[in-house]
């Protein structure tokens, strides 16, 4: 076993930031690193942290994290930020939380943004979370800003995912945080000292009563599922996980605690009657599936002449083929047709 | 020609109706019809709008469209909404605009929503621009909230992008935006009559002199290419375009006019030196790129047997296998290992 994968194991705070390096810029060896990472994970409960931009959600990673440290919990935190390396891609709140939290050994913090490619941002969130789980971390928090596609990849990781409001973001806000409800196990109304608080609270639940009264426990986000899982028991009423609305005000700490008691429920439910190992393998099989689609498109492009490619895209671009017969064109070519 | 086809291109209302149903709904046969369209495309400019939520998107377009109709231009809107079906995915501001416009046979609008599979939706974004390309307006606009990958597929199929912010959207909204101001080839402070107008014109100017003093004008967004492409000459100084900022106030038409001359601007840009052809060849690469990764998918899927993939995933959750030896398994399974 190599060195890095020992200190890793062994809780070594340079080793896991090595690791998380290496995750980041996926040099040629990291899969094996990963590989031997891979059966020491599986321990780490992961919570992931997204909602609309201005609901504070760095302050609640923040008081979440030294509610857990009080628990006796080793707390590991990867900000998502899914902007561009534009303008550094620098994560909101972040110097403040590193103010925060510093010092305290119990707790590791890194950010990660995405260099030029935001595919690969919710594969090495999910990678990085495999090294904090190994690293020791009870608790791993991936938090987000957004709340596109992106994040929902990210926080598919997660076991538990809270989606954070706050009163008064307006009515273009309510629609995009429309796209992430679905996603929340827990839903969060923080700065619930402002004015507004009590509608917010009401437009949730109205909005959950409406769309879904209940939803299965084991729901991996809303992409269609490929690859097949094995078959579960039909779900029956108790099956049905209800997201609860918690207030809090997370700078002063008020609603955190029961925010860690939501959450823990969450858990319980989760890792009763199986439904843990169901939503586990349904993550897996996502993952499986984007990689297999990575290799494949890999192996087509080192089979295919380049220039034959750029021959079909010109024959597309002087509307001779359209761009589905390129692709069979493409097909044909690598022995693959239907 | 089938008579939906013939219709389209009469441009038909009812006829460009019922195929972009198709195009949302994707039964059998739709690839046909679109593959008739095809060598009937590539007429429209086609503008995409995006930007923060709050920004006044949507009064933008109507403005837009407007201007567009005074100078003898149809119209075509492309509303597309990447909120879940959750709430029913009502595109923001539609009614208003649906009032301001309705009766004007020279303009199209169609909301286009996700239906549980957002990945579907740039595709079927693309598709519905082909339609109504191919239904004779010379302009179409794809309108989109947000700013996660979604947005920036979604505007990807646009020849000209505007990125839309307005005073006073916050620090967090600024991370966010940060994220597609690269895709922007025109920006656009609207609201520009409210306090701080001045202020977000001088911080996207310093966010774009960080940044990229210039870049390259044929650029589709931040993902690898991973087709080639024909090659081109190195870029020159005047083969630059620097976005400009112009200011508006939709609501009551101040600075349209001069973001419909920067709009022709970009297209001249374009249509010099073959840089439109380039970036055509560039946006078919993408799409071939994402129509084969599907492709391959479906047939991998075809070829193994579900209990295989599914005896592969228990021994990932196991831990007796990590997803990566899962991927190269089924890929051995298929014959097309490395």
């Amino acid at each position: 076993m190599s060195d890095l994968i020992s200190g890793v194991l062994a809780g070594n705070r340079r080793a896991i930031a090595r690791m998380l390096t290496q995750v980041e810029n996926q040099p040629a060896g990291v899969d094996g690193l990963l590989t031997a990472l891979f059966p020491h994970t599986g321990h780490a409960w992961v919570i992931g942290v997204t909602g609309a931009p201005g609901t504070g959600k760095s302050t609640l990673v923040n008081a979440l994290t030294k509610a857990y440290r009080e628990r006796g919990q080793q707390v590991g935190i990867i900000a998502v930020d899914p902007t561009s390396p534009f303008t550094g891609g620098a994560i909101l709140g972040d110097r403040i939380r590193m103010r925060d939290l510093s010092g305290d050994d119990g707790v590791f913090i890194r950010s990660m943004a995405t260099r030029g490619n935001l595919g690969g941002l919710a594969r090495a969130t999910r990678d990085a979370v495999r090294v904090l789980d190994a690293g020791g971390f009870q608790i791993v928090i991936v938090e987000t800003v957004g709340a596109g596609q992106n994040e929902i990849d990210i926080v598919r990781a997660a076991h538990t995912t809270l989606v954070v409001d706050a009163p008064g973001m307006g009515d273009d806000v309510q629609a995009i945080k429309a796209g992430i409800l679905e996603i929340a196990d827990v839903l969060v109304v923080n700065k619930a000292d402002r004015p507004g608080a009590t509608q917010t609270v009401r437009a949730l639940k109205t909005m959950l009563d409406l769309g879904h009264p209940a939803r299965l426990s084991t729901s991996v986000g809303h992409h269609g599922r490929m690859l097949p899982v094995a078959s579960v028991p039909a779900p029956n009423g108790s099956d049905f996980w209800l997201p609860p609305i918690l207030s809090t005000v997370a700078s002063d700490g008020t609603g955190i605690d029961a925010l860690i008691e939501a959450i823990s429920d969450h858990r319980d439910h989760l890792e009763h009657a199986g439904r843990l190992a169901q939503m586990e393998q349904a993550q897996f099989a996502i993952e499986i599936q984007e990689r297999l689609r990575d290799h494949l498109m890999q192996r087509v492009l080192q089979q295919v002449p380049s220039d034959a490619i750029s021959s079909l895209i010109e024959q597309v671009q002087a509307r001779h083929l359209d761009p589905q017969r390129a692709v069979e064109s493409i097909l044909e070519q690598v022995g693959f047709a239907g």
